[in-house]
């Protein structure tokens, strides 16, 4: 029998388990209805009202989409509103630079890297690059920024610097972009100032992700009005049309019915705190401060067998100089509060 | 609530319904167990033997991969084996000629449409078509033949057709695709003589339809292995690589373990015959035989409103002359077979 | 030696020999001037003028572009103003259905074929194809209509058929682009009515061809404003921006500084219907009117090999039932009176 | 009349002026003469027999085509040998990342940025971002290695350095390819030990460009013959197979016919080297050794509106701190001595 507990128990990623059971039983309870597709059935209506309420937006102002992938998401969002010869601004280090095998290009466009802080954009940095890709028509023209919240390394953007890029964008025509596959713990944060209609306010497309925060997968786009025309064409042009688009409908509605994503999200974090605070209790160097579900500690090599034994975590860098390695944790909705208390439990002992 | 039985009932298509409960119960059952993604959990690697199992053959010959949806197997497995100037050709009804939203030619490639018997690629006017398409290097250069088992009109193909249709793919060194969205239903209609074996001897690339038959979504794609090279970087660089891949292994586990897939495809036929006898019986004229799970019917314009009342269908061809339209009704695994009873009634008395 | 006359003489196409000698003069005679490049330079700058002019329109109305070949010219200008998801409607005759490689599919577009008569589209044609292609979002938008003028089969559109298929183009939110690679003898046929202007008030974006009408290569793209916002970008990002642009100034430049450019098409007419009007004096029959500078005639097989001795010509069309070929002749700015008297008199013994 | 001489005088690039005035004579000579297109013209035919003993490479090693830019070469170059998750690694100085509006992209495929040394790809910096780059199937599959030749920083790669690249490609199965836009330079450069054959040898395929070496346009792909199938193909696709080749093959015939090429090569250098010479011997600094035709030197602000009024040139890179201007004079096949003999005058002078 395969459906066995993988031991050791792993803090690889937050996408190890299925759903949250009461999106299961949503899917249960729903199952024998019959529904048109393609995004036209009345739990993805409902999932759209529930989220509406939650963005504090009208249909007037936004569009609601529901896809199956992180990278559908991203690759619809950026075709839908470029140009053949518009191209991507993104940290080095976000996620459709290198984590998605060329997906973006794919779609016919260049991304333009600018260097990060923190794993996030800063207006300096992105006004430097600007700088530098103004020679008409020979460099592809800077039109969309791309950032992710939370970062892919766990940091938070502030609603000062949202605001910020927002501003810089508005006035460099440029649109903005949110990568929102871990926007639960983003908007959950303890130093999180964000609200959902934030983004509405500063930013052109974003999304919410539902796959790494409960749901067997799925990501809400939210569009703005005037960019969303045509929006289901792009969908199904690239295979992210569904037609049970219910199943989408069905977990989205049941994350925002009455709080579930947000809860969920809180509990990954607050995983996170606990093992972070652990770490830094003893004595451990974290190299970046926890700000959501990603922890990231300097593990002397000695002890990489030990701690292999007891749980999964992905090797982030090997630091040779110092014999060590920065491993990184990643806690989820899912995450079993007893497999934490072990885990500090043996950081207490090491 | 909205979770309410749609009222009339739906015959408009085989995806109006969630997912066969079996398959629901599978998702709980290994919902906590922690799994590694993007296609290497362990319920994927079962579902892949329990398929090569069906098959009749191993992994040195065909490679099986998982997507969400029929378009995105389109494209995925066009797009992996074609170089840039290579053509498809596909029967005009094809469903990736009108029905994917431009998906094919947005990876590049050029669609000859070829005239098509009863829905189906033959292998005369195929030659025709490429004798047609020689104009080096001004003719995009025809290279992969796509079909539909079952075609859009729902007739099958025979084990002697496919085997010509191969037979000359090999000659003129083409590649030939399965569109395999109602493969259930072809299998195990009554005039099937084609076996799953068939497909891996005599074609390059197939599909297997999870989304049209039991599933919540999910087709299996199987590649043969000298084209398989790399096959997931495509899924991955189109958005169809799934995070939680262990979604998909679950829902075909569980539909190939012990034949389930093949009972729902012929409840489906079943279905579909008996109302298909039921027309025929009363006197009323079909335009086609009723190979699979759809019905095309010619109904006088004066019966349409009362028939909508009791089901709903797809208005498929006006016939002004006759004062009458072609309808289609389709069946499926989810087919109420009491629905049936009621529609046949309706026929008697009509 | 290499530079001998090819015996026979050729009649296979309108691109058998290099630039008019005076386009020559004007190379050799602004060489060594210092130009800016990719578009800048004073010659392009000149060029646009004089065509402006031709056009009777100003540079807020329209922006002029030079490319180096034909294929550029279309997959630019539709690349350039379609989204990913919409759709070109071509006539099944026309040049980028199936003589340019897939060169617009390979842009992302797909192509949706329109019945053509006599190589025209209609706007009967044009109504039925698009009632065909409303199924949103699972058939590509039709978005761009496509024609050539002088149309692949020579014919020409009159001013009213313009304005018609304008006219629907405007009503159903339809871009309106002309291939003009022959729009020369397009634009001088005796039966002609259209005015350069014409193409400015009715379509979105048309070219003008050079490399079939006395320049050594070129066409240049004349873009409704309101669609030319980066179009160089374009150009850049398909390699069709050249270093030294000044190579198409000149050209265009001598094309239209005096009327060059219609006086060469008028001789390419003049010698085509001196063909046609023999052949038609002597009793072959031709199987379509002659109008610009293609003649399409029936010519019995027995007769063939004798007139592939004199001439070379495009053998269009079997027609196994009655023992004969309709051959293609098509002459050009640079076809040798002498030649046409030559054929004429074996017209008149055969 | 336009067709002045352009004050002040211009070394911003090598593309300033039209051709070597044999190559127009060519023009002129073979002009009336019949041919066939699209490449099947006997000049292209002679020119690919020049350059194969040019190359001392046979046809059944290596295949040559003619295109009309530098980008075309690139992106039909790249397009045609990868498949759609493969990536081009090249230095950030490499012209496709920066310099072609996002060619290389708009056929799909990703650029992943190497550190440059000098302008130069080394075989360490390589490996160094060929180990980031191997998460299957997340990231997308490094394949062909981009290298200028001339860099664009004008420097040269030397024999041992090309082969140490070629070794590397080999090992870990990647393609190479170089841009040759400047090979002229490169392979009559002082220090340069690298002959044509070399690049037969070492890589797989590379261009020489005609634009900046005396052709009006026009650059010759040498392709590895197992390379090169379908290889006008991908030329017409993308809109870079010209009608009238001729106009190439004649030009790239009289380049190559008895050293025309390597003799305007070598004045364009030692026009550089004179320059260079002048302002070190005169104390100026230049930021980087002059190997070609480009010279980069240190201009105090204060001269700058001095050295504008007698010469055009690109301000390079503005230093603050010193007050200072890094600027880059190009020499070029057509560069006057005499006014070579001014600057020198004026640098003594300053």
């Amino acid at each position: 029998m395969i459906a066995k507990l993988t031991t050791p128990y792993s803090f690889l990623d937050d996408y190890s388990e299925g759903a949250h059971p009461r999106l299961l039983e949503a899917l249960i309870r729903t199952n024998s209805t019959q529904q048109t597709g393609y995004g036209s059935d009345e739990y993805s209506q409902e999932a759209r009202q529930l989220l509406l309420t939650q963005l504090n937006a009208t249909e007037d102002e936004v569009s609601i989409h529901f896809v199956p992938s992180g990278t559908a998401a991203n690759l619809i969002s950026i075709a839908s509103c470029l140009r053949p010869y518009e191209a991507v601004l993104a940290v080095q280090t976000g996620h459709i630079i290198d984590k998605e095998a060329g997906a973006i290009e794919a779609t016919g466009h260049k991304i333009i890297p600018v260097p990060g802080v923190r794993g996030k954009m800063t207006p300096g940095n992105l006004e430097t690059v600007l700088s530098q890709n103004t020679f008409f028509p020979h460099m592809a023209k800077p039109r969309l920024v791309y950032i992710s919240n939370a970062t892919e390394l766990g940091t938070v953007y502030s609603r000062q610097e949202l605001k910020e890029l927002s501003d810089l964008c508005r006035r460099r025509d440029l649109l903005m972009l949110v990568d929102g596959a871990r926007m639960g713990v983003a908007l959950t944060a303890e130093v999180n100032d964000v609200a959902l209609r934030d983004l509405v306010d500063y930013t052109d497309i974003f999304w919410i992700g539902g796959t790494k925060m409960g749901a067997l997968f799925g990501e809400a786009i939210v569009v703005r009005r005037a960019l969303a025309e045509g929006f289901e064409f792009h969908m199904k042009q690239r295979g992210a049309l569904m037609g049970k688009s219910r199943v989408l409908g069905v977990q989205f509605s049941e994350l925002f019915r009455d709080g579930l994503f947000f809860e969920l999200a809180r509990h990954a974090n607050a995983m996170a705190r606990r093992i972070a605070d652990q770490f830094v209790r003893m004595g451990w160097e974290l190299t970046a401060e926890t700000e959501t579900n990603q922890v990231f500690v300097i593990v002397p090599d000695t002890k990489l067998p030990q701690l292999e034994e007891r749980i999964r975590f992905y090797a982030w860098q090997r630091r040779t100089q110092t014999q060590s390695t920065v491993i990184r944790i990643v806690t989820s909705w899912a995450t079993d509060e007893s497999q934490v208390d072990r885990l500090c439990e043996w950081i207490s002992q090491n």
